[in-house]
């Protein structure tokens, strides 16, 4: 295989509420993951007046700045993309601060405007989230953007100063908040809106959220539910559990607030108003649920330069290279792999008479086939549970939840046992066990047909009556270790799953054919 | 660093009942791992008369070494130990056997003496479970070996026709098995046990369990205490614990044996007398408890490969290996692990008067050091409860259940959080918060003061009186990261473990010093 060499790529993230640095680990078009990230509470924002920013949060900005620089160096990262939001944007003294940073700290901090900070969210959401027609909402600390895409790109979006912080200090006065404080912002987040006409209901429209306040708000909405995913990548969450967080956050005093489980501590203060900004853009685009990104801004930034030689840095298909990133990631087997998937699709088609499954069910088998085996990076034993806790973990950019439970399940089962869909009722129900029942069946036969691990079995052929499906193989050679393994394993589901005998050969001859 | 070309061996053990083929990944003398397994069960004792093995099961053993061969080929295995045991050693026609296999198969199966089995299995023991002085009992299918270790070595071993398989089909014709069968089985483990005088209580001697046997019943207590780790290593399993099983085994019939948490299905029907003689030699010895190593003959065959360099071929010092073989692994990054270790043991070796803590305590935080970040091989985010997660699934060879779980713990908080033994009480008790709450404060310090992963903080000097206790950086510039980050995220709880206002301070000054 070639050998890549990684770069580290670092994007500072000077937010309103929050500075952040995040560093990736990237190799250019193949694959990039998290290395490491630095959270600072700066609240740039705070004490800003038409004067610009307050001393204090300028000295708070400066110094995270001149950490995150000094951090840069000696962690060996290649390349920073330093960006600041709202709060420098729309302060008086922001250039100066600017001016500040480059002469200072040599740190081309870049400011983006309104525009700009919607397009990077967008970009961000675009390489996790599909969407062809929708919005886009991210809500920070000072800013919330709201952008449209059509036709899968960026049209338009606007920074509005509805982030959770900038109403929080306009507006709040008491905790917990009152009605009067309550319809104020509420209010002034129906004036912001006006503002942009062009965001209206439309058919088959697709809401994406992004920013903590609505990480936040899925993460409670998810403990509520005992959802099975470790990540809220694709989570759907409804308006109705957004106002019933609201409702919660009106009658809770912080203290209370800051014990809701899924929601961060040091968010519990500002999180209200943000909640009502989901709830009045869900009202605005009558749309029932916003989807959750995990990409974002940051992101945005960093996609744009790691795929700046394509047309527009936004990848065609999500799905499937969101599957090869993560097994380029754990250091996959390629080559088995790749032949573990080409049974699997083979056997897949072929029964397709049996089992009337179509691309979707086709394209989960397929992942599946490629991710089974990322667990031996824990370890041999046990590796098929490891798959799963790692897909589950990760997520996979462009599948819905119940897609990535499938594909994990699929995984878990890929060597033995019964498949069962404990503990997911979240997310699948039970017209979905036949579904994971076959597809594990067929990935454990063309796992165990390629159990050599040298692609002996070139095809297999599948034909069947109603009592009995006979699976014939075409190897280079007598696929001694195939059969006997595939025999000894897979048999049994698949005959479980297929309802019927299942007879197994080959069309090349034992080694002792001459005797 | 070092470019290592790891080797593939597999070692072939044709047992009794079962026959296995490991095949470890090996750089020699830097570290080694499972990394894949086939079992088949051959049974290869059924059927056998004075004449030897019987057709079906010779035929059973031949195509399964066949199998074995083929799997070593296609899988670019680059050196096989194949062996065998009491079957083929105690079979009329084992010799014919083997060299039908040499010639038909080229394959130089070596049949092991029953002093080479327990020799053998001793050598997996005695890298995994130090002992000075003890014994180590092995019971597989066929034998079972007793040997015994005198300052750190193999002595002598016996092999034994006391196989839980050889039992089960010589005593026992009914299922649950009768009273008189069972006085049988007893009166012949004993009659067995007569011929090793040298089988004998001592003072402090420690008794270690290998095999399928006895890890199932390790697995049986381990399910009925909310064992909190995912490994039986080390695992202690009490005299009373076997005699309970013994009981349930004696009253239970086949199906609901099958059914008992902990226990192999397929070893139900044969586990009794094997029980039967994990009881009989704790009785002979005189000792309360058996130790589990997880590692047996396989390993041992392979052990001595890989440590052929060594005038013995056991480590002189597990645990120190087990945390490197780890580490190398999962690809630690070695000179950041030993800076955090180096800069964690100084703050160590000063707090002493505070701690009062020795040497086993130190080399806990030693480990923990060298292994905290070994989560990130999974993903950034919460890396800290994966390396967590890996080090319980793992274990580490040479030490305790509760010094696993303490070394976990450790690297679980190193970054946040506050420790907690909740889930952990079958290992650990209440003395273990406050070690668990001091070492975890020591770890994560040293961890942010090595935030910038370059060593830029040399030393620490730690002083203190009743009120403060003073962190001085000697550094070889400003540790501006450091200082900011440990401020930020280590304080407190260094605060909470010793009970004292931390200060921190630095020696070298900041950048801006003339002004």
């Amino acid at each position: 295989m070639v050998e890549h060499q990684p770069l580290h790529i670092a994007v500072i993230d000077l937010g309103s509420n929050t500075a952040r640095l995040v560093v990736m680990h990237a190799i250019p078009g193949y694959s990039y993951r998290l290395q490491d990230e630095i959270r600072e509470v700066v609240r740039l924002r705070q004490g800003m007046t038409e004067a610009g920013l307050g001393e204090a949060a300028e000295a708070r900005g400066y110094s995270t700045l001149r950490l995150f620089k000094r951090f840069c160096e000696s962690n060996g990262v290649h390349l920073v993309l330093p960006t600041a939001t709202s709060a420098v944007r729309e302060a008086a003294n922001g250039k100066a601060f600017v001016e500040r940073v480059a002469r200072e700290l040599g740190i081309a901090l870049r400011v983006l405007t309104g525009q700009e900070e919607a397009y990077y969210g967008v970009l961000g959401v675009l390489n996790e989230v599909p969407i062809r027609e929708g919005y886009v909402l991210d809500i920070g600390g000072g800013s919330a953007q709201l952008s449209e895409v059509c036709d899968g790109e960026f049209v338009q979006g606007e920074a509005l100063t509805l982030g959770a912080l900038a109403l929080t200090e306009r507006f709040i006065r008491h905790d917990p908040i009152r009605p009067a404080e309550f319809d104020a912002v509420r209010a002034e987040i129906e004036r912001q809106l006006d503002t942009l006409p062009w965001a209206k209901p439309g058919a088959g429209l697709t809401l994406v959220g992004i920013g903590g306040t609505i990480r936040n708000l899925a993460a409670m909405e998810a403990a509520r539910q005992a959802y099975p995913l470790n990540t809220l990548h694709g989570f759907s969450l409804s308006k109705a559990s957004v106002e019933k967080s609201i409702q919660i956050f009106r009658e809770l005093p912080l203290e209370k607030r800051q014990k809701l489980s899924g929601l961060h501590k040091d968010r519990a203060d500002i999180i209200l108003p943000g909640a009502v900004v989901v709830l009045a853009v869900m009202e605005r685009l009558a749309v029932e649920a916003v989807t959750i990104s995990i990409s974002g801004l940051r992101e945005g930034v960093f996609l744009e330069k790691f795929w700046r030689h394509l047309p527009y840095p936004v990848i065609p298909d999500v799905r499937r290279f969101s599957v090869l990133n993560m097994a380029r990631n754990y250091g996959y087997q390629k080559n088995h792999a790749n032949h573990v998937r080409f049974l699997a699709l083979r056997i897949f088609d072929q029964l397709a008479p049996l089992h009337g499954y179509g691309p979707r069910e086709r394209e989960l088998l397929d992942a599946a086939a490629m991710l089974h085996d990322l667990g031996s990076i824990i370890g041999y034993e046990d590796h098929d549970k490891h798959s799963q806790t790692l897909i589950e973990f990760n997520g996979l950019a462009g599948y819905s939840p119940r897609e990535i439970a499938i594909i994990a399940l699929l995984t878990r089962y890929h060597r033995k046992g019964f498949p069962s869909l404990e503990g997911y009722k979240a997310v699948l129900d039970k017209q979905d066990k036949p579904l994971l029942e076959r597809l594990a069946a067929i990935l454990r036969l063309s796992e165990f047909l390629e159990r050599g691990r040298n692609a002996t079995v070139d095809d297999v052929t599948v034909t069947w009556n109603k009592d009995r499906l006979r699976i014939t193989l075409i190897a280079d050679e007598y696929p001694a270790v195939e059969l006997w393994q595939a025999q000894r394993h897979a048999l049994d589901l698949m005959a479980e799953a297929f309802k019927r005998e299942i007879v197994l050969d080959s069309l090349a001859p034992p080694g002792d054919w001459s005797a």
